[in-house]
C-alpha cells in the first residue's frame, strides 16, 4: 500500500490544487476511510478566497463518502470494507458540549468553549477532497450506509440535507406552520423539503434565480417568491395573515437575516443557517422593542453518526428528489475546474460530484 | 354610588396628574374592580416622558390589586367583594395568538398580527391608578388572591414578578445551568430569583450599586459582580468555564445585549427582558459567524389568571423575600410625588405601592 | 324562522333517532350553527350501544360543518353566513386547564378537576347530528373554511384529524424516526398521515384488514403489516433494528396498548389514542422494570379554531387524500341506516357524511 | 504494586462478602479508579436477596468516588491523582442511544436495543465496592470533584441525586407547579429536594415514618402527609384543587404507581423512578379511559462526566443538606455489616458511607 495519496489542497488565498501527502494512519479511536466521493460547499470557497482562514497544507473538504480501509485500535463494530458516511461535523460523544446536547459545540476533550469546535474536517484536521481521510472519533462518526443506497444518493448527508433540515428542527416547526426560507441553494433548497418534513402547511420559498425556485416546488415549496419581483415581505405577511411562524435564513446576508425577522408573526421564530461575514442588526422595530416573545436561533450542522442514520433513513423513504442537487460530475484530479465551476456558479450547478 | 372616580391620567408629555374621569360600567365579559393597592412600573416613565407614545387622556397603570365591584354580563363564578389581582398583561384566551401559545401577542379578537397586543391596561385602554380599573375579558383574568395573603405581597405578581420569571422559563434553565442576570432592578431581581427558582446552581448577579447586589443574594444570587470593578464578561467566563448556559438581560441597553452573547457559552441561551429604544446588533464574534448553536429569545410579561395564580402561590411559598422590594408606600393623591421619587430612583427606592 | 328543528336523539340504550326539539336560541358568547355537514364518530356507536353513559334526550354528534346563523352577544368577527366548522372539543380558552395547555381537558369556568371536559357536544350539551347546533365560547370555536375548500374536504378536520394527529405531536415525532401505528380505522389513518406529516422516514401501518392497508400506504405508511400474517412486533423490532421510536394505539384494546408498549425501543414513547373499556397492564418485561426511559401518552382531540385553521390549511396544502376517507353520504333523515351501516363496519364504510 | 484488591463479591443468593480478586488493568478508553468512598443501594440490596440476577463472581456497588490510580490509552485530559466520581450509569456517548438523548439506553457499541444498557458497574461489569474499579469509556465519564468538596459530599452524585433529580426533569416539573412525592427514602427524598429546586411551589411529601417526613421538610417540601393518617390522594386532591400537577413515584409498588395517577389532575404527569417487581395496572377510571391527556415517564439515573459536573455544582451550591443523608459510615471490611444494617433498614439508617 502506497505511503502518500492525492489530496487537495490549501495553498494560500486563491488557491487549492492537488499534492501528493503522506496517508494518514489511524491512532487509537481512529479510521482510515477511503474516499469514494465528496463534494465542495460554500465555506470551501470562503477558504478558497481566504475569506475562511485555515493553516497553509491543510488537505480540504469535509463531505466524505468512502469504505473503511483501517481501523484504529478501539473502534469497534466495524470491518474493513464497510461502506460509510461521516458527518461535516464529527463530535466527540466524550466532552462537556456533547454530553449537554449541543455536540456540534463539541470541544473533542476540552470544556467547550471555543464555538464550532466540532467542525474539524477540512478545518482544524485534514478534509476529505483526497484519496483517504482520517476519521476523528470514529466509534461516534462513522454511519454505515443501508444496503440499497447509492453514493450520489447520501452525498449529501454529511452536510446540506444535515444543515438544512437543522433549520426547521432548532425553529421547532409544527404541525400547521407557515415557514418561509429566504434563498434556495443547496442549504436552502434542504431548508424548503425540512420544512415540509417538519409538517409545515405553507412553506414559501424565496429567491430570484427561476430555475432555483422550479427547484424549490420540487422540494416542498407550496408557494414561490421572487424578490426581484415583489416585496416579498409584505406578501408573506399576506399569505400567512399578519407574518410566517417560522423564517429560516439561507444565505448569510445582514439584509436577510432582517428580513426574516420582519416576516414573521408575533412569537415567531428566526431560524439562522447563514454564515456572516459582518455584524448583524436586529431592527427595534421588527423586534417589536424587545415585546415580540420572538426567538432566533442559528444552527451549526449536526454531526455524528445516529444524525447520518436518520438522515440516510430519510433518503431510503424517498421522499425527495435530493439526488438531483448533484448536477455535476468530477473526477478528482479535475477538482480546480470543480472550484471554478462551482465556485462561480456557473451552468446552473447546484453541487458537485469529486470521485477520487 | 359615583358616577366619576379619581385616576391618574396622562395629560401630554411631562405630566400624568389626577383627573376626575367617568367610572367605567362593565360589559359583557367585563370587570369593574375597585382597586385596593397598585404601582408604579419603569413603562409609565416612559410613557410620562413621551418616550412610549399613548393617547392624551388615558389612565395610567397595569399592575392592579382589588375587589370585584360589578360583573359584566357572562362573567361567571366570581362574586362582588372578591379579592383579585389582574395581569399587566390581559390575554382574551380565544384569539390566534392565545390559542398558539402566545398570548402576550394576544389579538383580541383579531389575527394577532400586532405586536404586544395583549398588553392593554395604560396602554390602548384605561389602566389602573385610579379607584376603579375595567377590566377585558374577565373570565381569562381575574385571579383570586389566596386567603393569607396581604395586598402587599401579591403587588408584583401582575408584571414584575411574571417578567422576571419569564426570562428563565423562556431560556429553558435546566437544574444546574450557571445563569447571569444583568442587572438588578426589580426586573432583575426577579429574573434573579426566577433563575433561582428553576433550578441555577450557579446564579451571578451584575449591577453596580452595591445595595441591589446585596439584595440580589437575598433574591437568589450566588454570586454578585460590580461591573464598574471588573470586566464581568470575563469574570462571567472564568466562573464559568467558557461562558454561562443562560444570560439575562433585564436593563434594556444595546450594550448589555451585547454583554449577555458574550458572556454566554456556545450553545448557549440569551433571554432578553429589556425593552429597547434602538436597534440591537449582534456581533460576528460574538455569534460565531452563525455558527455558534445559540438561542436569543425575549418576552412580554405573560398574564392571566392561572399565571397569576401560579405566581401566587409562589409568594404563598415563601421562597423569597419579594414584598421587601416594595419600599415606598403612597397614597393615590400623592402619585405625581410617587412618579418623581421613582422616575429619579431618589431614596433607594425600588418599588413604590399607591393605595387608592 | 321555525321554533324547532330535527335532531338525532339518544332514546335509550339501542336507539337513536330523528325527533323535533327546540331550536336553540345563543346566549352571550354562543352562536348558533346551521349544520351543513356532519358525521358519526366511533363515540357515538358506544353512546348507542349505551357503552358511553349519556343523559336520555341528549341531541349527539360532534362533528359540525355549518353556517353561522345567529351570534349571541359578546361574540365579535363573525358575520351571519359566514361558513364555519368547530371542533369536537370546544375549549373556552379562559380556564385554568385552557391557560395551562390542557384545552382539552377544559373546566370551562371551572377549576378543570373533571377529565375531558372539554368534550361538550353530544356528551354533556346537545350535539350536531341536527339541523342547529348552539356554540358554547363561540370566540374561541368558530374557525371560518377557508374559500375553496368544499364542506367534505374539511368534515374530519374537527375530531379525527385532530385526534390522529395529535398522536405524532403528542408522541414528539422527530424527524427520521420510525413509527408505528396500530390499527388503520379512520383515526389510525389519520395518525398515519400525522406520522408522515410530522417527519417520520418509517411509518409502519398495522392491520388486519387489506382494503384498510392499502389506504394507509396512501396516507403515508412506508410499510404494512397484517397481524393476521405475522408476529408484527417481532417485524417491528426487525424492521427497526430494537424497536420503533414511537408507537401510536389507535384501536382502544388492553392487547393492543401491551403491544405498543413491545414494539418500542427503550427510550421510546407510546402514543394513545383509544378510549378503552377496560384496566390496561404495563408488563413488567416490557416496561423494564421501570427502567426504561419510556414515554406514555395520551390524548384527547385537541380543539379550538386555531387548532381548526391549522388542520384545515393541511387539508388546502393536499398533502393526503383524506376526502377519500368519506365513503358514504347521507341525509340526516337517513340517519338510523346510517348508525346501522357504520356500527357495522359494512360495505367497506370508513366515514359516513351526513346532510341535514 | 499488589496484584490483587479486596472487593465485595456476589457469591450467589444471599451472600455477598469480601474476597481478593485480580486488580484490573485499564485498557483503551479505560480508566483505574481507586475508590475512597463508596456506597450500598437498595439495588445491591435485590442482588444479594437473588431478586435481581448477576454472574456469581461480580464485583457489586455503582457508586464510586475515588481517585485516578491508571489511565488507558487514549483518556486525555486526566492525571494520575485526580479526584474524580462516576455516574452509576456510564454511558460511552458514542452509540445510537447516546446520540438520541437517551444514554441511559446506551448499548455501549451495539445498537441500543437492550433496556437500561447504560448500567454497567455491578450488574455487568465489576463494582466499585472494592478497592480499585475499572471505569469503561472514561473519556464520557471521569468527573473531577471540584475543590473544596469532600468525597461525603458528592457520594450521593452518581445515583441516588441523579435519579431523584430526574423524576422533575423528565416529569417537565414547572415554575408554581404542585408536585406530590411518594415515599422518602434516599431516592425520594432526593425526588423531593429535585421538585423544589426545578421551582415547584407545593411540594408534598408522602411516607409513613415520621422521621422520614420530618426530613422531606428540610429537603423542601411544603407539606407532608402520613398515608397511615389520612387518605392522601383525597388530601392531594384538596390541597391542589383537582390533582397534583406531577406525581413522583419513588418506591416501585404497583399500588403506589396507581396512586399517583390518581393523585395527578386531568393533563398531569406520573413520573416513575421506582424498580418493580410485577405488572403495573392503569386503572380506566384514574386513566379517563384514555381521554386524561396524562404523561407517564419512567427513568433511569442519568450519568456521564457532565450529569455529574452539574450536580457535584449543584452541591457546591448548598441548597439542601445533603449530606446528612449519609448516617453511618463503615470501612469495607465491614460490609457484611452494613448490607445487614441497609437491607434490615434498621437503626434509622438513610445511607451508608463504605471506605475501603
Amino acid at each position: 500500500m502506497s505511503a502518500t495519496m492525492t489530496a487537495a489542497v490549501f495553498q494560500g488565498k486563491g488557491k487549492i490544487g492537488l499534492r501528493e501527502v503522506p496517508r494518514p494512519v489511524p491512532g487509537i479511536g481512529q479510521a482510515l476511510i477511503r474516499v469514494t466521493l465528496t463534494t465542495i460547499c460554500g465555506t470551501d470557497v470562503h477558504i478558497l478566497k481566504g475569506e475562511y482562514p485555515v493553516r497553509d497544507g491543510l488537505v480540504v473538504g469535509h463531505e466524505p463518502v468512502g469504505v473503511v480501509e483501517e481501523l484504529g485500535p478501539g473502534v469497534l463494530g466495524y470491518q474493513k470494507g464497510d461502506r460509510v458516511i461521516v458527518g461535516a461535523i464529527t463530535p466527540c460523544g466524550q466532552c462537556r458540549a456533547c454530553l449537554s446536547g449541543v455536540a456540534s459545540q463539541c470541544g473533542h476533550g476540552g470544556s467547550g468553549s471555543e464555538a464550532a469546535g466540532g467542525w474539524r474536517f477540512g478545518n482544524t484536521i485534514d478534509g476529505c477532497q483526497a484519496e483517504y481521510v482520517l476519521v476523528p472519533d470514529a466509534q461516534a462518526n462513522l454511519a454505515r450506509i443501508p444496503d440499497g443506497l447509492a453514493d450520489e444518493e447520501v452525498l449529501l448527508c454529511p452536510d446540506i440535507m444535515s444543515t438544512g433540515f437543522s433549520a426547521a428542527e432548532r425553529g421547532h416547526v409544527r404541525l400547521g406552520d407557515s415557514v418561509v426560507v429566504f434563498a434556495q441553494g443547496p442549504i436552502g433548497l434542504c431548508a424548503t423539503a425540512g420544512a415540509r418534513l417538519a409538517g409545515a402547511s405553507l412553506v414559501i420559498a424565496v429567491d430570484s434565480v427561476p430555475e432555483r425556485l422550479d427547484f424549490a416546488r420540487r422540494m416542498g415549496a407550496d408557494v414561490v417568491l421572487n424578490f426581484k419581483d415583489q416585496d416579498v415581505v409584505a406578501e408573506i405577511k399576506r399569505l400567512t395573515d399578519g407574518g410566517a411562524d417560522v423564517a429560516i435564513e439561507a444565505l448569510g446576508q445582514a439584509q436577510t437575516f432582517e428580513s426574516c425577522l420582519r416576516a414573521i408573526r408575533p412569537g415567531g421564530t428566526l431560524s439562522s443557517l447563514g454564515v456572516y461575514s459582518g455584524h448583524l442588526t436586529i431592527p427595534l422595530d421588527a423586534y417589536a422593542a424587545g415585546l415580540g416573545d420572538q426567538t432566533i436561533v442559528n444552527s451549526l450542522c449536526p454531526g455524528g453518526k445516529e444524525r447520518m442514520r436518520r438522515l440516510m433513513s430519510i433518503v431510503a423513504a424517498k421522499r425527495f428528489p435530493f439526488r438531483e442537487l448533484i448536477t455535476h460530475p468530477f473526477r478528482l484530479a479535475e477538482i480546480e475546474a470543480a472550484y471554478d465551476l462551482f465556485s462561480h456558479q456557473r451552468d446552473g450547478v447546484m453541487k458537485v460530484a469529486i470521485r477520487p
